[in-house]
């Protein structure tokens, strides 16, 4: 069996459901170290991560970064196969996970193991950051271990995050990087009564709906080269009682914004204040900023990935920003520059997740002809 | 103590919450057997009603009809004095059905017992049409009662519904008519996805806004001399799964008309509906018409209630058909003339339910004076 899709499916049998990470950290500890690697478990709360290091203090840091949490499986009678017991049928290995992103874990690791018994010698570094909350609040992963390594006065060069980016086939889209996310939730207030006076009530669901109706008519930006325009989703708006015959005191609206560098989170902030603001509404808002943007141009990593990929996979790849919010949102601020790079998304967060299984030692290959291009020594 | 005071307070005493009677029509018919009436209990499902009838069958047939059963009282720690022990402070009685509609309860007996001592003999017939269910599903109430009285080949001439109709002081407001009233649950439907995707999916709630933004400023029309211009409110809104990174699948809108004459059910469906598709939405509407309008005109009933106020309040009455639903609906469509006289109505349905005590004799008395006008032999 393959050494990749061995370690995969070893990886996917442990149940690490966020913030469990069921033992998938000290198994890749155990790989690594028998290379050469430092390992640093850091436990943050309830979240296990890891930290690893190869190689020497001098010279350029090259980190893999990833998580082994994985989402819950959701209705288990949808799966045709056990979600924790990994499936080959044909190429298609099944299983929560292995998507999202335990091939790429393993892609990681294999990677290494390979690259380092041609380069015992390697220059500059390799790291691990490995976090098991990237699926849940995020708040006891990677920032955490962001913040721990900047206390170390660490800085990371080149950071290839494992997150499942191709599109049809693996390799066709990098992920240089990733549109700003911002949460809006809005409280309108009116007067509560009974729907048979509506003169003595002010009904906030009459007052707001012109002013949700002109936030969604709005432009926000353009976008540009690497970003899709800025677009606004209302995810949830609950209002009313429950009675039929009660016009209610007050209706929540949640919205986001997934934001490109053309417009600020202040600036979309002002502007949606001013547009409730002419609607004459008397509300509260609670605003908060889940990333900014970020952006890798063309450079060393983005080239040397791009080689390798053509070189081992013979397929162009698209850089795109966009798509989801991903922990390559906390490395990027370092100055870091971030890819993310990994199998097929499109079973990613669903029953019946799935990942072409002759792609995982074409993912280490990958990954391998990356540590070639920066690290060969 | 008065009479009226006292039997209000033994009704009140009773915690006749929906659809329990708690042994007010016990005490109700006791009373009226006591002065001649035939009581009929009439239990269906699990609510209590009853019929009784005094006097001959040839000539007109005068109800009186209201309802013994109160809505819950709401939290208990706003209550000042304990909802269900009536409870006189200074001129002011409070309680749960206090207003609604213990107090018109009470006042209809008095009034009757005193009528029946001054003519054994009156004319035509006295009814009561008493439920335990107006103020829940209206279901197995006054509606099967009429259905009961319909195949007997009874007809209602006049009835007086004890509804708390008066706004400032007793007897300022007779109720000769209600709005209708139409509901609607409109299902909006789009397509579920993930916000960060949204050209793959559908959001509802954006659909929905510039509907629901017209639908408010709509005018359906402009009243005429008994009804206030049609009134449209929007009581229940729900979208979203409450994960803010979801846009949802379908929205929910309940909304509901308060109609007058010069537009009819149908015709508010159509409007609506093209409304609707004038915006290219897909939903579902379900309507559920809870009661036509009804108006009773000037006549021998509203002639009696008006002269009878004059005589014994000193009050120019005003005929109104603005504010909520009552049983009179159910009423109404045998062809009988409807009126709804009772107390103040500021505090029914809310915690400290209160009547101004001085108001239940005088009560009594004016209904005494429509008896006298339309029955004294
Ligand atoms: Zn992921
Ligand atoms: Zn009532």
């Amino acid at each position: 069996m393959d050494k990749t899709l061995e370690l995969c499916c070893d990886l996917m049998r442990r149940a690490s459901v966020t913030p469990e990470d069921a033992g998938c950290q000290a198994q890749m500890m155990m790989r690594l170290e028998a290379i050469g690697f430092r390992c640093t478990p850091l436990r943050f709360g309830d979240v296990d991560n890891f930290w690893a290091e190869r190689g020497e203090r001098e010279g350029p840091l090259l980190v893999f970064a990833g998580h082994t949490d994985v989402v819950p499986t959701g209705p288990l009678e949808q799966w045709h196969t056990p979600p924790f017991e990994p499936t080959l049928q044909g190429d298609t290995l099944y299983g929560r996970g292995a998507a999202d992103m335990k091939a790429s874990l393993a892609a990681m690791v294999v990677a290494c193991e390979a690259f380092v018994a041609a380069h015992p010698q390697h220059s500059g570094r390799i790291g691990f950051l490995i976090t098991s909350d990237e699926e849940g609040p995020a708040v006891n992963g990677t920032v955490r271990v962001m913040e721990w390594l900047s206390e170390r006065g660490e800085q990371i060069d080149w950071c290839l995050v494992g997150e499942p980016s191709s599109s049809d086939q693996l390799g066709d889209v990098i992920k240089n990087g990733r549109r700003g996310s911002l949460n809006a939730t809005l409280t309108v207030k009116g007067t509560q009564g009974h729907i048979a006076y509506p003169q003595l009530a002010d009904n906030p669901i009459h007052r707001v709906a012109p002013a949700l109706s002109a936030l969604t008519r709005e432009t926000w930006d353009q976008g540009n080269q690497f970003f899709p325009p800025t677009s606004m989703q209302i995810s949830n708006i609950h209002g009313g009682t429950g009675a039929t015959n009660v016009i209610p005191g007050h209706i929540e609206v949640v919205f986001n914004f997934r934001f490109s560098t053309e417009v600020t989170d202040v600036e979309l902030r002002q502007r949606t204040e001013a547009l409730l603001d002419q609607h004459g509404l008397d509300y509260d808002i609670h605003w908060s900023l889940s990333g900014q943007p970020f952006l890798t141009p063309r450079g060393e990593l983005v080239d040397a990935a791009v080689a390798s990929i053509r070189e081992q996979l013979g397929v162009e790849p698209e850089l795109s920003t966009s798509g989801g919010t991903s922990d390559g949102r906390f490395i990027a601020p370092s100055g870091a520059q971030v890819l993310e790079l990994g199998p097929v998304n499109a079973t990613i967060h669903k029953v019946n997740e799935a990942v072409h299984a002759p792609d995982l030692p074409r993912l280490a290959a990958v990954y391998r002809g990356i540590l070639e291009r920066l690290l060969a020594a």
